[in-house]
């Protein structure tokens, strides 16, 4: 298929991140770029943070006369030879032509499409190490669940990492439970990517540089989008060489769908994002719920509250820049939130909460191995800046939520105080 | 309270119906009448189709000393001597003020709101019955589920409640599995009410007939409303004598809103009605992914789809008539589907079909002592109107479930024909 396409050059992918949800994108993106070598090089880079690892004596893997048995091995290694992510997906085969790499900078080399997904906590820290050594007209994609709520203001992980990179950078987003997933039962995804019109160019349209990439200063725009603090700020946007495939939403589905992984791409980047923040607020919710025994109704209550205040927060924060049926038409809103509160782990923390008469705290102890809840995290973020807004009684889920959280409120409480 | 009430007259209030669903919200309405004395009589009717039932003996009220345990009882005098339906919803204490009433004429007789809650092929005949034999200008609240769909067009149950007595009839739906209401857990509903404006008169407006009802000719208007065959009809509505409270949403929410049970009161008729319809059809989809054990990413996939067709069927086919926010933001809508796809018999059959690898008529026989299944009959009839329309095509997960269930297509093949 490749001699059908009209432009010269391919776009290299790179996957930034190898955990549990990062080894499941990079599968599929792996995939896709083998059956559309059209546009994509075959050979897919995914960044693994390395570290010594075991392979355990259950896995297909374990064999007593492999030098890759013979105590701890690079995960790198690992990966590449058993095309297995023994440590974080286990029991799922890789494509062969998805590469692990243990260098970031080496990995993000020359890639004109960066997908990220990796544990927001070290977001800021990886794309300070990559600043400047990427391609300055590289587009990213981040799979990082939510937002970064602070009293002062919301940003989206999309954009922070748009503007340490300088590139444009839009989200994925949906009901999606890795190991599900990567096991490739049928699920939906969202996409939302809407760049300025810079990349639309037809191969056609005159001459364009090749081999070294170069971009003229006309292929320079500005745009618009929040800064870490959440403030505006803008960006100089590099557009991408001509002899290259667009990255618009029709390739964008080229590199994210399949048979098992239905993509819907859209444009409203604040939507696709903050749904998956509030809902884990709203998984809490429901399983307190759940927990007291109150049954279907009052937990579908929640969740249609939960939509409710979702939407609301959209239209009162983000206004103009957000599209509200997101949240009631697309996969990262309304079917994410119902994945969430049926079966996440904020949801089942919640319940267990109320079953074992313990804090939440206590149960994110006992039941996370050290990892810790998002949900919590983000009620009291959220709560901090509502309170600031002057909102906190027009969300009233939401401050419920906290005021539980925080031992001011009982969740006997919350159906009295949610009524509208 | 009842010397606050600028109004003469209270209204009087009938509940036409008495299984699992009718008691409980007769139940609602006794409780609401007692403590709403101003507006309400306090004494409530609650129409019992006779029946000879003995009180079981692990009832509470078993005694084999006292009359009613020596054989079979009337139901009524059961209900009206123990405060419980023991046959329909065994175990929940009634109020006092409802009485039990076999004869259905009587039942209504002056009452001003009529409660329809009983098996919809029983609508006609009942109303039948009592055409002519109710004031008026009583109004309606429908509480039967669904709409009627025929391949000629679509009529709402309360809306031919309201042709065959010449009355307006609005609608009550929502989240509620009638056990979990009637035991008092906490849930929300939706009431839809939207008469012409001729009940809004302030009775200080002038001198009103007090005594034998009546009203002027001037107090007549003409709505427009569908009749059985889903065609536009008009009928003359009779205005509410001044010296009654209004019937407004103020009052239906005083007459139907408990702690334990949230009512909102919306315009939106067409919208209640609906919801209450296409979500037995999602379900039986739901029950599928879940029986074939594809994990809750899949499940709220199904959901997601089965939300945007019931918008996309109401913006098509109601036109105008219909607020399709009715479907994400009210209970009757989108938490209705939730908890159908969660827990609802359409739901838990189609799982078993699957697990079984029996056809659903088969487990149906087997599950439901002889009842049928809603969504598999609303399936069929949406299909005849779709396929009339010429829009099969646009709504794929209502047609898919159809072909699923006529054995034209595969479980297995619905996600790849929804996808879009």
């Amino acid at each position: 298929m490749a001699s059908l396409s009209p432009y010269q050059r391919k776009h290299k992918v790179t996957v930034v991140g190898s955990g549990n949800w990062g080894t499941a994108i990079a599968k599929i993106v792996a995939e896709c770029a083998a059956s559309n070598d059209s546009v994509f090089e075959k050979d897919v880079q995914m960044w693994v943070h390395e570290e010594k690892v075991e392979i355990p004596k259950n896995s297909r893997h374990y064999n007593p006369s492999s030098p890759l048995c013979q105590g701890p091995q690079n995960l790198t290694d690992i990966i590449n030879q058993t095309h297995e992510n023994v440590k974080y997906l286990s029991g799922v085969a890789l494509p062969s032509n998805l590469h692990a790499n243990p260098s970031v900078v080496d990995a993000v080399k020359d890639s004109t499409i960066l997908v990220f997904n990796l544990p927001h906590q070290f977001i800021i820290r990886t794309c300070e190490q990559i600043k400047g050594k990427i391609l300055p007209y590289a587009r990213g994609i981040s799979c990082i669940k939510g937002v970064d709520v602070r009293e002062s203001g919301i940003s989206l992980f999309s954009e922070t990492i748009g503007n340490i990179l300088g590139i444009y950078c839009g989200a994925l987003s949906g009901a999606n439970i890795a190991n599900e997933v990567a096991r490739e039962k049928w699920s939906e995804s969202s996409i939302a990517y809407d760049p300025p019109h810079l990349d639309s160019k037809a191969p056609s349209k005159g001459p364009s540089p090749t081999g070294t990439p170069s971009a003229s200063t006309t292929d320079l725009a500005e745009f618009e989008h929040r800064d870490v603090s959440g403030q505006m700020s803008k960006t100089k946007l590099q557009a991408l060489p001509s002899d290259y495939p667009p990255i618009d939403h029709n390739t964008l589905k080229l590199l994210f769908h399949r048979p098992y992984f239905h993509i819907r791409v859209v444009h409203d980047v604040a939507g696709v994002s903050l749904g998956g923040a509030l809902k884990n607020v709203v998984a809490l919710a429901a399983g307190w719920v759940e927990g007291m025994g109150w049954g279907d109704n009052a937990k579908a209550a929640i969740m249609r509250v939960g939509l409710l205040e979702m939407v609301k927060f959209g239209e009162m924060f983000f206004g103009n820049t957000i599209n509200t049926r997101t949240f009631t038409e697309e996969s990262a809103g309304v079917a994410d939130m119902i994945t969430s509160c049926a079966a996440g782990r904020n949801f089942r923390c919640a319940k267990l909460s109320i079953e074992r008469k313990q804090p939440i705290s206590k149960v994110e102890e006992t039941e996370l191995n050290g990892q810790s809840l998002q949900g919590t995290l983000t009620a009291i973020e959220v709560n901090s800046f509502l309170k600031r807004q002057g909102s906190e009684e027009e969300f009233p889920l939401l401050t419920a939520v906290y005021r539980v959280l925080q031992g001011s409120m009982a969740v006997e409480d919350i159906p009295s105080y949610i009524e509208r």
